[in-house]
């Protein structure tokens, strides 16, 4: 064995580890159940009372860790035992029941607190818990880690950046998003080559709005039913859920007029009614529509209407773009594969390979309408983001990502659809690319089928009503779709 | 000469440089003129011609960059010579001419776009750009990079997660989160132990605004004139400065009302008028007023009032926070200053030494408002972020800022009111702690001090109407000061 090995996760290295602390006793138990089971439990008890632990979550000193070393000597475990326990410790120092506890004191409870998988490390399209288990990722966090949960070359560009220069306003000239300007327009959509940087998806819809209603100098817009595009005030006003916007007393904003999505004619109304100039879509509804994509023909009528009338049209691609829904090589962003091109485009999650990197997209004649003062931003497109952004598109275009979503794709459809037909629960398969969804009749159903899957060792993404929502990383290999269908037949069975 | 040096600064290296691109010819030339001066014009130009390179921007080939390696080596330049070239050129392989029409080219121009200086990288306080010229920082990108604008333990922890697990959804429990929540809890002010993670200050606010609209289930809100928020719809809609919000339609919300800053009968006023149940402001306003301190007497009936008419405080500390305005040790925030406690505070800038993360921060009352479903944020508090303010707040505690804040800030207030003495264009002195201005009588002014520190090597903050503003990084040491009082003097000499 390792001494020192496992004596390095027990006990903080500052300068090889200063993101950690040293470990607890709590933890030390934990892992050793988790390799060794519950047989090790009266040595466990012996050691605890040994080191004289009456805190199990007090942080362990050098002495503690000396002996807790001399008795995994002592044990003489197997040397894949000892890997086990140091790669585990490794991955964390904290226990599962302290990490939970802790998140339980300090969260605001905006959302449901996720504790089913507590995730220390990843790998590709897996991610490991604090318990061992591995998971197969089908998720992706909605879609912002699509080339997978960790990333060694973005790790080491970060890493350069932070050493150099960690941070740069919006505002000022730097050579990091120079690089990345160099490299990633040719993914863009013709003349679609103006950008302001913002940090999260619904930061970059709400001012794709602001600039939007600074050009058509209006403030109405037209949104659609069961869309979703952010949570900051301007953001949550266009989105559809009432839940999401009562609270907050948005839900009556005098400038948001909602149309149906797919139904030109409501679209049509709601402008003459209005007088709107601005319309806000996800050509592949998420969150709320699980994953419903924009029929073909309302997305022609929709481009040709507002080119008609002078509307201008906001796509909003943070959670469809960078290939996820590609349906040909080449489609990185949705619009792409729908043959239009919007005057506005919002990109984000995938966009830094999991660094908080979004951005507002547009023509040339639509940025001359923003003047000095109108925006600004101390984080916006700052050199670690762009760093991130270089690598994560450079990595995109190199593994083919379009390529490899529109094969993948394919054979998850074809594998859902013959699940479909042995298992008469699924009832709708909707989707495009790897933006997959289906429905199960009831959410009682979908959450049914949730636990069987994480059983089977399957994370899958927040569901909605009777839908149940699928985003693989977009790097996810042939073998893995397969392993994927495997784990879902199995799952089917028993809901 | 390491002839192996001077080619991985010109020769891409992957592996150990993945942020980076080969140099240009443009670069080269740059450099070289930057050390040299023009005396090696002549040979610049004969060896562009050897090397056949017609378009100066294109990048340099392996072979290109072996001949200049070549040339270098026959020129028997000084090694301090080399050295120096070896040193800008790692810093940027593109120029500073190329940098800037990139960003001309693709900015959407929301904000002036600085080019004053090009930053490459910086060690402390200070920051050298393309030229090769090192600037005293009195900026830290709006109190940003107050620990400086490169940080060697950041990069290692944000290497050491990014390989491990690069993101995760705020909704998710997670270790990184857990480690931080273990380490900030005894900055915070009493009660304010319930944290919502987002990514910028704007957007904090934002959510801010929302927790308070849902727990007094009221919408209306108080703020300040010449306050200063933030730029998303709900951000900016409480800022004063109306050429922020007119274009966007954002100046006449019916849910805003604007008191004069330091009038507590303005504040009655508008509370009766409205019936009002939220107050939002800066302690130290900073942005549009020139960095003015409340008043404590000021503060306190405010309070006061607050408690009696179950008004909720929300206390944007996004830049006044984490120890910039500290009055004595331990003052990590600006109303630790004024012995008070907000109902909701708003963090950021500083909080991730660099690092997007930013959050809204209140008390168990306040956050049992709030359900799940309300919000949700796919970066807000990752892995990446909690890593970045774990390491920062750490160093934070480790250099006492607070102590060190009241003890430079002693030093350059004495230095600004000495040289008030000497120099009668300065009026008046504002500020507290290190967020510091005073007014020289104009706008034309202060853009000739600014032009004047610029050639004295001192970086200013963005300036407002008559007052120029300094916000050095918390970790500014004595002779920095000291050597900015005499900066500051020359340049005073010319205006």
């Amino acid at each position: 064995m390792s001494k020192s090995k496992l004596k390095d996760t027990i006990i903080y290295n500052r300068t090889t580890h200063p993101e950690r602390t040293n470990a607890t006793f709590e933890r030390i138990e934990e892992v050793f159940f988790n390799v060794l089971g519950d047989n090790i439990k009266k040595e466990m008890k012996a050691l605890q009372t040994q080191l004289g632990i009456s805190s199990p979550r007090a942080l362990l000193t050098e002495k503690q860790a000396e002996r807790i070393v001399s008795f995994v000597d002592n044990q003489g475990f197997d040397p894949n035992v000892i890997d086990a326990l140091i790669d585990q410790l490794h991955a964390s120092e904290i226990s599962t029941a302290e990490a939970i506890d802790i998140h339980k004191q300090y969260k605001i409870p905006v959302s449901h607190l996720e504790q089913d998988i507590v995730p220390v490390k990843g790998h590709g399209c897996w991610i490991m818990d604090t318990k061992g288990n591995w998971y197969l990722d089908m998720d992706s966090n909605y879609s912002a880690t699509n080339l997978g949960m960790s990333n060694e070359e973005i790790a080491q560009g970060l890493y350069n950046q932070a050493k150099t220069l960690i941070s740069m306003k919006e505002d000022r000239v730097q050579i990091a998003r120079t690089r990345f300007l160099k490299e990633i327009s040719s993914m863009m959509p013709e003349g679609l080559h103006y950008f302001y940087w913002q940090n999260s998806g619904g930061e970059a819809v709400d001012k794709a709005i602001k600039i939007a209603k600074a050009y058509t100098k209006s403030k109405d817009v037209i949104s659609f039913k069961q869309g979703f595009h952010g949570r900051t005030h301007g953001a949550v006003a266009v989105t559809w859920e009432e839940d999401y916007k009562k609270p907050f007393s948005l839900d009556n904003e005098d400038w948001v007029h909602f149309a149906n999505f797919n139904d030109i004619k409501s679209v049509k109304r709601l402008v003459k009614k209005t007088g709107a100039k601005i319309i806000i879509l996800e050509l592949v509804q998420g969150e709320e529509a699980g994953n419903r994509a924009a029929d073909p023909a309302f997305v022609n009528d929709l481009w040709q209407f507002a080119k008609e009338n002078n509307i201008v049209i906001i796509d909003d691609e943070v959670q469809a773009g960078f290939g996820r829904t590609a349906l040909k090589k080449g489609d990185w962003f949705a619009c792409m594969s729908y043959d239009v091109v919007p005057d506005i485009m919002t990109i984000g999650k995938s966009f830094g390979g999991g660094y908080p990197v979004t951005a507002v997209v547009t023509t040339k004649q639509i940025s001359d309408a923003m003047k000095p003062g109108y925006d600004g931003s101390t984080f916006g497109g700052n050199p670690m983001a762009m760093t991130a952004a270089l690598i994560a598109n450079r990595q995109m275009k190199e593994k083919d990502i379009t390529g490899n979503v529109v094969a993948r794709a394919q054979e998850l459809r074809e594998g859902l659809e013959n699940l479909k037909n042995k298992y008469p629960i699924i009832e709708e398969i909707t989707g495009r690319g790897l933006m997959i969804a289906f429905s199960v009749g009831s959410k009682e159903n979908v959450e049914k089928l949730v636990e069987q899957l994480h059983k089977q060792g399957v994370k899958t993404s927040l569901s909605t009503g009777k839908y149940i929502r699928f985003l693989p990383p977009t790097i996810i290999s042939k073998g893995e779709v397969t392993e994927f269908l495997k784990r879902l037949d199995a799952s089917l069975q028993h809901v």
